[in-house]
This record gives structure tokens, C-alpha cells and sequence, in this order.
């Protein structure tokens, strides 16, 4: 059916740790037409499945239903909400959390959906801050550095206990059952796709950030086999697929999925995608140089570059890991918002985000007294250790609870900025800082970000970036555009340097940075392990 | 008038740091008969003067005529409390925070009393926690090593900003009118005896602890005019007095004070002491190595030792400082109950100490993955830094406010293992832990104080200890004994080894303890200097 390009619109569904959000986006002009948000039933599962078999330290699991239930119930409402035709929809496109790991049989069917396997953890979807195969992890790196492997500076020398390789070797060694059960490791990105096209295309974003897949090749059958002689064929048996690029169609909307969805059936669905690489394009931030922010419960950085370059403890660099053509470097923080919204939960009472920053917004830089590291689950960038947590000096009895919710938001941007110089101490300089996510709300977090950095601080012109960004995709996957730069010149919105850097704080800033970091060496690189000491001897007490 | 001995009391009052409590003793045999309390109404200044003059930063003020409240309230409801005849009270006893100054006139009268001296934070009481002399104690402690000062080794190396000479200098400095108007420089632990006597003597204890009076000499006079010319003659004109012994009498009860408390005019007024030294008889525990820590807002540590030692860090050692005839240690950490307080304020809603007391009792040690520093009110011992500030490292993001609160616990045992420590390491072994204070009620705390030094807890006897203390030393100034040991042999009372240390959990808090050590040393002995620096960061950005 062909349709009238004024009025072509495009769906984007942006799959978050704990709902999943869908938008109607005029393909003309990116306009935002309706959206609805869908939260996942069993959010994320940290104690014990929904059975009630209780799950070991660390654990972060969901149940893939849930997902399909956003398509249900999101899609629709968004389309009620915009008020239009269906029949208008050109395309679906869908940007998910990631390293997030479904397995299935090789129908794509979800282990943890088969009556027999519903009480085994290992049958779920291990959510991207699944932490607790930081073991695996130690043994892949230790023996990539062994043996030299070509691939691990591409990950700032580090692979996290987050990604597709070590969650599959914690899978086979705690449960080699569900391990021989597992005919597909899918990344849930391409996961969603599979149940809306009905075929399984593995997107090139995670395949490279998540998948260790480097020019054309993954890590090699013989070093699988010294991890475990029983891993030797993971890649040949349980994770190879073509591979879809960013911004192409990975085949067409199935009439089951049309009707879950209220879509069309047999438009364009674009190759999978994860939420902060989407967001991009949504920034129109795709130029190298423009480091886009998502800033929510955790931030992760990404950012085109013209070369490839090493830069240490970075999450990966990817040849067309964002866009084709140019190579995807990212970054992350893997507590941001997370770290407030803890603040908080612990306070209880009638505290809240919102007076806690009115009250942090009446201090002056430096006036509380305070230092923190934004470690409290762990740091990926540029430290890579999930071991690591958080710490708070300079508390007296005349401390309150406002100036420690502004000093983690300082620590937080203090992280920030050891990203940002790391990356330019590698040969990738940071021109521009796009911030986006569900932070970008809070104006003092944003001034203290600009001040810290001593950067102007552009943001998204969307409060939905990455459903925006995914929408982008559907419209290029779509054929609307030729492709996703010209889509994201059309469709994606940003307000360029919307906080200034205030001299004053800055100056104030610098000294309160040349102090976090040397307690972010101290306690990071190897000087004083005592967090690594505290998790042991937890772990000890807890058995 | 003669008194039967079997119906004889005494009267001691205890002023503490927010309130004064008097407590009726019989004589014979050390029995509580009643007892009362009184808040001082204007608690502790640190903001402004009762007449709105703002008060600068770590300022901690009262106001004398709150004492004399304590004796025309709390005395005469403790006597009707304990139903006796007060013509069988035979004397009267006291014992106050310590270093607190009043400045006054000749007679004694306060200064703020005046009213041209009422909006003049100077002739106000300098409370022991008044923090705001660490650049006169920095200079002191400067130029007392320069000197090769005899007296600095007795105070461990240091005199802190909260005694007789910083907060002295600090007056001059700050206020050279209120300097030149105060014709006497009094611990509130002798001007409430005056007030008792109408004549002024002041004690041993506070001369030698916080006064710098050994081997019968103040700090010379050269030594003052080099810190400042105008402070030549400090010790001459507003310090110096006759000393007097602790537990003989300092003058009989004045017909007014006699109409304030009800007490028969002309009784025995003991010369005035400090509430943890006289907790020392309370609690029966005079014999060198006798350790007694009171527990409350902070925690004193007073021990008798046969000789004169160098512990380094200690507050100070006394010879008849708290006992005729040994050497009085004393040391101290600044803040212990205070630091939960803090914590149970700023959390708010619902949460109470012993609701979280409660929770942190489930857990084993090392559970909760945590580690803080107790420096949340400044170090005084073995570091004698009152810039120093809390640290808590460990958080996670499944960290609880029960995890913390036993944390802040821990750390406060650790700071009390570091103590009695230093003093084995200097040749004064400690043989027994004495505990007393208001923290005694607190089973989990007392526990983890007997698993962390690896030894037994023995507890007074007695919910009153200074109070009962200064009683004690009422009937030795009375003459009801021929001295103090003797008296508190009869009157004292204490339950030996009340908490066993548990092998498994002193194996733990073994391991927790070697990393507070590290970090203690790292933060506290200069190789990082951020809780300086950020106290410097802070006045600056106040100012």
C-alpha cells in the first residue's frame, strides 16, 4: 500500500529496565504524534522467580512475556493517542536495554516458557545489570590478555560480566542443562524483532558491543575451548546469525504481530537496535565529536569517530556500531539515576527527588563539604569493574540529606568527566556533550554536568529519545529516507547549549575533580582493594 | 549537725552536654534513691545568640544561667523523688563536660549576663564541642614542637582546639574587648562550684587535661607572648588559681545556693571534676589498667597507670588526675552516639534507633559489605585532627539503612580498638574493658564492641554512672570515707564480663579491622588530605 508521505508515520518502541514505551512519529518531520508506556509485570527479578525459587546475589533476571505485552497493550494505546489512520504506519522499529540475554530453542520460544524449565533461573532473561557472572568474566579477560587476543582493546581492554560471552559461561557452568536446552544466546534487541517479524536477524550494534564480533570474525573456537572444553562450539551452535545493519528492514510485520499491535501487516521492521545507539540519531548527533548522554538509571556514552583508536575502559568501539561508515565508540556509567533514586528509597519519609534538589539547588558549589564515588553498582567506564562501589567522605553531624543528593549527582558528573578526558587523552576528542535521557529534567543536574565539564551542554529536543530514535530507524528501514543520517537530519531534534558553564564553579569543580580522582585511582586501580575485600568477605558472611 | 551513717546521702549532679541530672545517693552503701532531670533551655547555640547575632561555622555555645536551672530544678524534684529528709544530705558533688569555658568577671559573673555583653558571641560558654580555635590550636601545637615544649608529650602530641588555651587565644584574637573584659577564664566544672561555695578553686582534673598545668606549671609565659604578645599573661591574670583535689572538699554550701537546691547550707561541695573521670569510682574501676569508656554523644576513656607513659594521641596524662597517687589517661573519640543520632535524623519517617537496631541484630558481621570511619565529629584520639571527617565506603545499591547504621556501629568499635591499642603499644596495657554511658542499653553495640576488641565487656552498675560518681565524691569530701578508692569501694557498683567475645564474629571483624586501619592511616595521617581539603573548599564557599 502506498502511502501519502505527508502523512506517513512510523512506530518506535524504546524497551527500558522497567517498561516499555511506544511513539508515533510523523515521518516528515519527526513530530511526536501519541505515545503510551507499558510497564513490565514482573519488572526485574532480584530475589526470587515468579515461582518463588529464590535467586543468588547479584541476580537480574525478566521474563520475556512482558516484552510482547508492550506491543499488546503500548502500540495500540500510542496509536489511540495519536489520533491516526494505522494504516499510515510505514514502519516499527524497537531499541532495547542490553547486554540482556534471552534464551530459547531454536524456534526463538524462551526456555523459561516451557512448564519444565519455569522454576530454573538459568531459563530467564539475564537483564544487562545481571552481575553475577563477574567470575566468567575474570577468566575470559584474564586469558584474552594471556593469549593476546586481537579483540580486547577493542572493549577498552576489558569484556564486562555483562556481555553475551560471560552470561553464556556462567549458563553453562551453573547450569548445563539449560545450557544444552539453549539453541539460540539472543540478545533480547533482536529477540523483540524475531517475534515481530517471525525471522531471526542479529542487529550489527549488539553483535559488536556485546558480541565480541570484530571484522566479520568472533572470539576463535580454540579460545573458547581453554575457557571450557564444553564452550568450544558456543559461537558455531548458539549465537551465529546473519548479521542486519542499523537502519535496514530485518523483514516484515507478521499477522500475529499486526494484530498484538493494531500495525499494518507486512510494513517495514528495522534491524534491532539498543536504546542509547537510537538515541543518536533522535539527537541528530551523529556527527564525530558529538557525545550523546542517556541519562537515566544508569548513562551510557556513545559517539561517532573517524578513526579507530584504543581508549582504555571503554565499553567497545564498533565499525558501524551507530552508524554505517564511521565507528561507534561507547561509554558507560552503570549507576546514575540509580543512585538517587536509592538515596531516596532509603530516606523514606516524605522525601523526595524534588525537594531534595530544591534544597541542593540553594547551595553553592563546594559548600556542603562532601566527596562521593558513584561506584554503588559498580563502574563500568573507565574502570570496567563490577567489584567496585560507593563510597562518601566528609560527612559531619551538621550533614543533610540534600548536600549528599548533590554530592552523588557531582559524583556522577565527576564520572562523566573522566570519560570524556579519557577519551580525549585517547585521540577521540569530545566536541560537543548531548545530553538526553530522563535526567535531563532535573536543570541542577544539568548545570552541574555543564560546570563540571566546563562544556556547554546541548539536549534532546524529545523527552522519548530512544523511541524516537528507533522510529527514525523504522522510517529508514522503511525507505522513507535513504538512510538514517538523512532520516535523523529530518526527524530528530536537539537544543544546542542550553547550559553554560558558570566560571565560578567551574573553578570550584576542578578542585573537588583532582580529589575525586585521586580516590578514583586509589580505589580503582589497584592501590587500596578494600571494596573488592568488602564484596568477599559479604559473600563469605552470606554463605 | 551530725547525721546517723546509715541514713546519710549525697547529692551528685552530673551536667552533661543538653541537660543536668542530680541523683540522691545514700552513703552507706552507694543506693540510688532518686534522681531527676533538667534540659537546659537553650540547649547548644551553634547557629545564633538567644538574641538572633548568627554564630560562624562549627560555633557551639550555651548559656550559664541554664546550669544553675539544673540546681534549683533537678536537685530539690531528685530529692523529692528519693522521699528523704534533705537534712541528711551531707554533701554535694558535681561533675561537667570538659574543656567548657565561661569567661566572667572577678566575682564570676558570666559575661553574657551583662547586658552590654549580651549580642557578643565571645561572652558566651565555649562548649567543649566549640570547634571554631583550630587555627590558635594549630599554632599552639606549631610552636609547642618548635620549642620542644616539655608538656606536649603529656597530650599525646597535640592539644586539641577545644581546650582552656585555643579557646582562650581564640577570644583574644577574635574579640580583644571581651579578652580584656574577662577577668577570669573558668571551666564550668569550677564555676558551678563557686556558684555552690562563692569561692573559686579550681581542680586538679581539668587544670591538668585541659588547663596544661604538669609538674605544677602552666606553659610559660614566653611561650604565650610568642603566640601572641597580648596573650603574655594569660596564665597569670585570668587563669591561674589555687588547685584542688579531687574528692576533698572545695567550701561549704552557700545560703543561697542551699535556698536554689534545698540542700542544708554548709554541707561538704566537692572541688568539681569531669563526668568521665568520676564515672571511673562510680564504676569501680581505679586499679591501673581498669579501662572505663562512657559511651553516649561521645566516648571518653579514662584509665589509672602506675607510671607516666607517652601514649601517643591520648587526650592526656594527669598525674592524681583522676585518682590521688596514679597517672590518669584519658582519650576519647569525638563522636559515637552523635554519629547515629545524625543518621536516624537525617533519615526521618519512620526510622528509630531501635527500630534499626533491630534489623542490623539479624545480620552477621561482614553481611552488609560496609566500612565507615567514625570521624563524622572530628578524630580526637590517637589522631587529635578535628578537621577529619566521616567516610563510609561499600554502598551498594542493595544497601539498607539497617546496613549502615551497623556500620557506623562497627566503626565506632574499630575507633575504641584503635585506642586500646595505642596504649598497649605504649606500654599501658589495658586488662579490662569497663563500659558506661548511655549507650550500654544498645546490647547489639555493646557485643560488637566485645567482638571487636576480642575481650569481655564488664558494665557499670549503675544507669547514672557520673552522677553516682560525683556522689561518691561528695562522701569522700564529706568524710564519710577517708578518700575516694575507699568510698568507692562502698558505693560503686559494676557487672564484670557481661559480653563474651564470639570467635567467628571477632575473626571477621579481624579482617573488616586491618581495612579500617588502612584507611584510618591513608586519611587520617596525611597521605591523602581530602577531609582538609574539603573543609577548606567549604569555608571558602561559605564565605
Amino acid at each position: 500500500m502506498l502511502v501519502d508521505p505527508s502523512v506517513a508515520c512510523v512506530v518506535g518502541v524504546d524497551y527500558g529496565t522497567l517498561s516499555g514505551r511506544a511513539v508515533v512519529v510523523r515521518v516528515a518531520d519527526g513530530a511526536e504524534l501519541g505515545s503510551a508506556v507499558h510497564d513490565y509485570r514482573h519488572a526485574v527479578l532480584t530475589e526470587a522467580l515468579p515461582g518463588g525459587t529464590p535467586l543468588g546475589h547479584d541476580w537480574a533476571l525478566q521474563v520475556p512475556s512482558d516484552y510482547v505485552d508492550v506491543l499488546k497493550t503500548a502500540v495500540p494505546a500510542a496509536l489511540a493517542a495519536a489520533g491516526i489512520d494505522p494504516a499510515h504506519v510505514i514502519g516499527v522499529g524497537t531499541d532495547f536495554t542490553a547486554c540482556t540475554m534471552v534464551p530459547t530453542l531454536a524456534d526463538g520460544t524462551p526456555l523459561c516458557e516451557l512448564p519444565e524449565w519455569e522454576d530454573r533461573p538459568h531459563a530467564y532473561v539475564k537483564l544487562w545489570k545481571h552481575h553475577a557472572a563477574q567470575a566468567q568474566a575474570d577468566r575470559i579477560n584474564e586469558l584474552a590478555a594471556k593469549r593476546g587476543e586481537p579483540w580486547l582493546p577493542r572493549y577498552g581492554g576489558l569484556i564486562s560480566s555483562e556481555w553475551e560471552f560471560a552470561k553464556g559461561l556462567q549458563l553453562l557452568e551453573e547450569d548445563p542443562e539449560a545450557y544444552a536446552a539453549t539453541a539460540r544466546w539472543v540478545e533480547a534487541a533482536d529477540w523483540i524483532v524475531w517475534q515481530l517479524t517471525g525471522s531471526y536477524v542479529r542487529n550489527a550494534c549488539t553483535a559488536g558491543y556485546k558480541g565480541i564480533l570484530q571484522d566479520g570474525q568472533y572470539p576463535s573456537a580454540s579460545f573458547l575451548a581453554e575457557l571450557n572444553p564444553s564452550f568450544e562450539n558456543f559461537v558455531a551452535d548458539k549465537l551465529d546469525q546473519p548479521i542486519g545493519q542499523l537502519g535496514t528492514s530485518a523483514g516484515t510485520l507478521t499477522a500475529e504481530a499486526a494484530a498484538w499491535t493494531g500495525l499494518p501487516e507486512g510494513i517495514a521492521v528495522a534491524v534491532g537496535n539498543v536504546d542509547a545507539h537510537v538515541t543518536s540519531a533522535a539527537a541528530v548527533a551523529l556527527d564525530p565529536g558529538q557525545m550523546v548522554a542517556i541519562m537515566g538509571t544508569s548513562t551510557c556514552h556513545v559517539m561517532n569517530g573517524d578513526e579507530l583508536r584504543s581508549v582504555p575502559g571503554m565499553c567497545g568501539v564498533v565499525d558501524g556500531g551507530i552508524v554505517a561508515g564511521l565507528w561507534g565508540y561507547e561509554a558507560g556509567q552503570s549507576g546514575v539515576g540509580d543512585i538517587f533514586g536509592h538515596y531516596v528509597d532509603n530516606l523514606g519519609g516524605e522525601w523526595t527527588h524534588e525537594r531534595l534538589t530544591d534544597l541542593a539547588a540553594r547551595q553553592k558549589p563546594g559548600e556542603h563539604g562532601l566527596i562521593a564515588l558513584d561506584w554503588h553498582n559498580g563502574n563500568r567506564s573507565v574502570l570496567v569493574d563490577v567489584e567496585l562501589s560507593g563510597l562518601l567522605i566528609g560527612e559531619t553531624l551538621a550533614t543533610r540529606p540534600a548536600d549528599i543528593y548533590r554530592a552523588l549527582i557531582e559524583a556522577t558528573a565527576f564520572g562523566t568527566r573522566k570519560i570524556v578526558e579519557t577519551f580525549a587523552a585517547a585521540g577521540v576528542p569530545v566536541r560537543e556533550f548531548i545530553a538526553a535521557g530522563g535526567l535531563l529534567k532535573n536543570g541542577l543536574l544539568m548545570q552541574i554536568y555543564a560546570d563540571v565539564l566546563n562544556m556547554p551542554l546541548s539536549v534532546i529536543g524529545s523527552e522519548q529519545g530512544p523511541a524516537l530514535g528507533s522510529a527514525i530507524h523504522a522510517a529508514a528501514a522503511a525507505g522513507a529516507y535513504p538512510d538514517v543520517r538523512t532520516a535523523a537530519a529530518s526527524m530528530g531534534r536537539v537544543e544546542r547549549a542550553v547550559y553554560q558553564p558558570d566560571p565560578a564553579a567551574v573553578a570550584i569543580y576542578d578542585e573537588l575533580y583532582a580529589e575525586y580522582s585521586v580516590l578514583h585511582d586509589y580505589f580503582g586501580r589497584g592501590a587500596n582493594r578494600v571494596m573488592r575485600k568488602l564484596r568477599a568477605i559479604q559473600r563469605k558472611a552470606a554463605a
